[in-house]
């Protein structure tokens, strides 16, 4: 079974917009974000939660991770911190039938990066990328220039978790 | 089961090491070097093969794979060169009867580098690093400052590869 995984029309765009290397480089890595920042500013990564919840699966969502309407899925707002500078905003959507049972426990403490869970419980993944953008006017972090990207976590073959995160595209990237 | 596969050695080594970012990043990450190459450099990474054999397993590499002294090993020594510049010297060992078919197919073929392969066929994958240090003395593309590391790609909760890295610690990762 050949897939295309690589998603070239994601590679495509990221390699042609005029970002700093460093955001570049987060935006388009099929590993962990939290692991890269914390290599690229030599500091630890906060995680700062907005939101930690669960909702009942709406039509998309149930399309999204083919489960059942209704069905619990966790959501999660956060944003990554770095030597007090905030990098990245992210959104998280994961059906909690679907997460191993110690997963879903850190999942719903909230200090934990995404990366850092799966890598502690040694779960093997892979990452499709969705879709990458750059939007303009938005504020995020007080810049006007937001990259989003948005991506699965694929585990067992299924869907285990969706994934945005928003990037603001300035100078705190030159590192 | 909590594992310690972060491997918080490997991490603080990498954290006080004082060279480019791009080449910690590069260094550091759990995803595809390769992917990041093309990311950082805006470039197609070519794979140029200084070897590609089998060899039955020693008794090391039994023990690493866990299987039999004398099973075939996939042994690969490859450069990876993105826009007419060398950037890493990889060697990679991996048990033949580990590999999915179509995997070793493409294992096989000298020009596509291995996190391409397990992308193209959706494998799912975790990477733990064993080693990183800097080795001063060798010359590596003309260098004489060596950054080397080792890690494993585990599937299905098997050591699929073996791969050791090596970057020089020079001027060519200011992207």
């Amino acid at each position: 079974m050949l897939v295309n995984i690589l998603n070239t029309d994601f590679s495509d765009k990221l390699r042609k917009f005029e970002i700093p290397t460093c955001l570049r480089v987060c935006a388009g890595t099929d590993g962990s974000v939290t692991f890269l920042l914390e290599i690229m500013t030599r500091h630890d990564v906060n995680v700062l939660t907005e939101k930690q919840h669960q909702v009942p699966a709406d039509e998309s969502m149930a399309s999204l991770f083919d489960i059942n309407v209704g069905n619990d899925v966790n959501c999660r707002v956060v944003m990554l911190v770095a030597g007090g500078i905030p990098y990245v905003y992210a959104k998280s959507l994961a059906p909690v039938e679907r997460m191993p049972e110690s997963v879903c426990q850190d999942m719903m403490r909230a200090d934990i990066p995404i990366g850092k869970i799966l890598r502690e419980h040694g779960i093997e993944t892979r990452r499709d990328f969705d879709t990458i953008e750059i939007i303009k006017g938005d504020s995020l972090f007080g810049c006007e220039s937001v990259l989003s990207r948005s991506y699965k976590i694929i585990h067992n073959g299924d869907v285990l978790m969706w994934i945005n995160e928003q990037m603001p595209v300035d100078g705190r990237w030159d590192l």
